[in-house]
């Protein structure tokens, strides 16, 4: 089959033919229907092979969807024909951790060499792809896989990360999102979808803050060192409940501490390379600063829970298999609106 | 001045002159812009003598706005002249509940004699009002007097018993509201603007059910028989994450106990006598039965903040204070829509 | 191999002889170290023909530990001779509720036919037992599985019940035990260990109530008549924060209900048949009610981590295959102190 | 009367007369009976001028207890001869914050030049102080105020901290407490009475971790460069889910950082001028750093109710007012163990 795989440290990625993927006991055979393509892929295309631990050569693709073709001994739960995505963060399914469903945070992965689809194991940008486990599966139940795929990443990411705070983001609150494209243009629509707050989106030009009203912010302002005293003006001072930087550069993470209210929370999700200080009078009381990852499994059925009632929706341009390396050029290039999408057996 | 009074058992309350307020100190003199009719009012004025605890005559009214006309010595954070709503569930102030702004279960309210106007205190159906403390007190930030004195209560009522169930009401969840009137059609907003679930009114007739997707519910049923099974078939079986009973008659507590799904809530708000039997094999596993009364003082900001946001309208009749028996004859009646609103100084 | 089973409707559970179970794909065989007896075992051998779903023979025992004697296919987590103890409440793996590692609470168990062992699938009661999956296995880490597999059900069961409470169950607060026997008497050292609850036990008589100061009960006192005015006493009149009824029948949780404070929580744990009404005025403000059911994945860790660290002891008797049915005998009487337990391969 | 001041930038505080406080309307004036030290107090004198912004001249001490001498108009719920605790974190009362008693983050403090006593009010290092309301106490209960005034601030922050993290804290978890001083050693207290957490505690040197074991740590470290090995090793690798640092300098707040698990909380209470860095790949996934400052009125209740039980004792060093400034020079020297108390009427 074809697959796109990056086959050399610092090259482009390649659509190449390799061995058809063969069914075990417990794996699930799917062919894919739809493959996101995400700047993390970029980013660990761009790493030097001293900090580079995905192996090589590595079939792309942790955003995926398909049909079940085949499934392995003991699998029950799905059958050939069954329209599924990919829960991405696999772990090893036993630790207290993968107990909560909580993979993401799998307390063994490292230790038993268990890596995600596309970021260890061979990901969906290929004709097939094997599942190694049916609880990482997840029904479709009727979603576009080629417009919902992002979901299981763009999706799930901004997700978690909300509804850890969803908590302070009750009637009377203010949300500010940093960064409006493919994780912030769909954070913003869940932020609006299931909690109270009131929704401000910063980022860099006018034509992201269109978008950015477009999917639902109330509004929505240039992300430039007048945007603290912006946001307070907007919150009688107070500053804002919940801030989501999915950028993660330096002068972002800043903006986020300088804004965040009392008892708020920051989350700094963007993989730019800043850090936030934290220390007494550095950043209002009590305020909660952390770095997430991905999600867990229920987590990805709520998202899709949200797409089916027509509360999300992504953005996306889409790209047959042999155009892939193609859609890498246009995100490296900044030229992406919203998602790029692979449909490999278009 | 002119007062609204309940002075006899079993009587229809009467306009009366009585004398004028004085503030003394740490209290706060209001003239009253606007005062909310409910059907507590009725409840208490049909009990029997020996069941009722309120005191003869009472002014009634425990729904409440104004303007400050005059503060007691030691009175610092409102002035004459400032519009304001009434905090109506007066507590000590100083136990563990009130320490949290839950006067509404104030641990020495009962030994102290403390009681909130209008159910005890002379309330507002009156030119002016004695406010207790400042305390009770809360901007009006703009907002209509008239149109959103209900909100002490026929909103704050909901929304405490929304927000206790909000971390069970995100994505994928279904909330359902029994009884559409004056908590229940609030209440439908509240869950719209504040929490993500799918939201199902269900209401004795057509009429009804229309003013519930008017204000936002997704669906609207008949209260029959029928309801549990087209709930849990609007839910893959699962039934409601959250069911708020605002009638509280046992054929709806019953109803509400039916449809609960595991791990669900079941509030029962209206105080119709019914119960729900909780014990093993008789309701969905882990759900939580609770029957709370009224909300704190942060939830009545909260409210008041949605109101500002546009989030919460209130269907409204006006009545001057001459013309405020007809109202509760009309409350008994059935005929209000809404709420009844009485303008004393109209 | 040797198994107690449950034969005929009505009749002695018996030790029979049965074919060896065969592992398949994805399955684990145990031989099994120690089975716990549960009062449910004898409440369902209770039930006439027309309310009994589990099954005929059924082979008995829904706490189980043993060794890893065989592993299917596609099984990678544990290997032979590895020492574990069985999650019981089995679930498809799959749904909303087991991503979250609750399946107690499976969405698709009762459509799909999948039952717990001992309650429908074969239990621990026999010399060999079969689980369906590796991640109903949870290490025992050096635990003793004679003193410790009553955990899994009378261990896990209260530490789920207490855990959901554990909010309201901080400084100052008081939690109620009814019933200090199998689970009773874990439930009490669960509290000492995780909360910072003053622990009030209740039972019928002073050698139960010596067990239960003994266990770490602050204070034990007869569960009679007097128990509300009793726990209201040194509760300031309060009434305390969460009751646990580990009886659940009618006396019991009126007892429960009588005796919890506003916001509190009333768990009716005990199988005895007893309904508590919750309706306005019949109960304290807030309080929630509610029944759960048996707990998750990741609580039954937690609770053999407290068993490793030394704050939970079961109070055991010890018994033989051969001996299983006079255990039930023994039960059945109300003579086992503690809980009885069954060593197979003794 | 007689006052410990602290009456020019840089110089020692002194025993001056002052006149006897008059108590106004909503006021109470207390006859102080015991006035803790604390090492803000020297932060604050150690302040050049540009920073200092507490007033001069300064009568000292935010942590205060007294018997009730004289109320002012309008105070009904305490009366002389009352023995009671002074909340200090004071606030508006009115704001959204301090109508849940969270006065520490008042949002009109600033504005309203509403400062503590001790820290721009006049404070309890004095025969007499006034408290500007009665909401600001707190019944004593039977507790000796000199053992206890230290809750106010060495209690009250440390416990809030914990209940922040507290969900954190059950079963099978870990909690490490940096700095075992006036803070650290009523934290571990806190920790053992109200969590499910194994206490670490980490020190520089033996006589303190003797101590900490002493109050109920299970384990005690020096904070070296190996600490946080150490507590990995202790977790099985995962690390710590709780760490408090109540040192704050730049080693500590890294200590903290390197230990907290996955998901865990990193609260950096000291003030010693430290910041945690926080972004992708600098710290665990989901760690939330936080630096929060002193609690809420409930809490305070709550921690007098910890000491009731017995399970909360502050060491304490006692001093008359003429001894006071001797009392700060220890505490520069570092020689005070636990927490030093003045009795300005012994």
């Amino acid at each position: 089959m074809k697959a796109l795989q990056y086959r050399e440290i610092g090259s482009a990625p390649q659509v190449v033919d390799v061995p058809d993927p063969e069914v075990g006991p417990g794996q699930v055979l799917l062919k894919v229907t739809a493959a996101g393509v995400c700047h993390s892929d970029e980013f660990i295309m761009g790493l030097p092979a001293e900090q580079y631990i995905y192996g090589l050569p590595l079939t792309l693709g942790h955003e995926g969807a398909g049909i079940v073709e085949a499934v392995g001994d003991g699998v029950t739960g799905v059958k050939p024909g069954d329209a599924v995505a990919v829960y991405g963060p696999w772990g090893c399914g036993r630790c207290h951790m993968c107990a909560q469903g909580k993979e993401n945070y799998c307390l063994n992965a490292e230790a038993e060499g268990i890596r995600p689809p596309g970021l260890g194991a061979p990901g969906s940008m290929a004709e097939y792809m094997l599942v190694d486990s049916e609880r990482h599966l997840v029904p479709l139940g009727g979603l576009d896989p080629v417009r919902n795929v992002s979901l299981t990443d763009a999706g799930l990411t901004p997700y978690h990360a909300i509804k850890t705070s969803l908590p302070k983001l009750g009637a009377g609150t203010t949300a500010v999102v940093i960064g409006t494209g493919g994780l912030g243009h769909v954070g913003i629509q869940i932020l609006r979808a299931i909690s109270g707050a009131t929704v401000i989106a910063l980022d860099v030009n006018d034509e992201k803050l269109a978008l950015a009203r477009e999917v639902g912010a109330h509004d929505a302002l240039l992300s430039n060192a007048d945007a603290v005293r912006a946001v307070r003006e907007r919150t009688d001072g107070r500053g804002a409940d919940a801030v989501f930087d999915f950028v993660g550069i330096q002068p972002t993470v800043d903006l986020a501490g300088g804004m965040a209210a009392t008892e708020g929370d920051v989350t700094i999700v963007g993989i730019g390379g800043g850090a936030l200080p934290v220390g007494f009078g550095r950043i209002g009381y009590d305020v909660a600063v952390r770095t997430p990852y991905w999600g867990s499994r229920a987590e990805l059925m709520e998202v899709l829970d949200l797409a089916r009632a027509g509360a999300v929706n992504v953005e996306i341009e889409t790209y047959t298999l042999d155009e892939a390396p193609k859609a890498y050029e246009r995100l490296h290039e900044g030229r992406i609106r919203g998602r790029a999408v692979i449909i490999p057996n278009d």
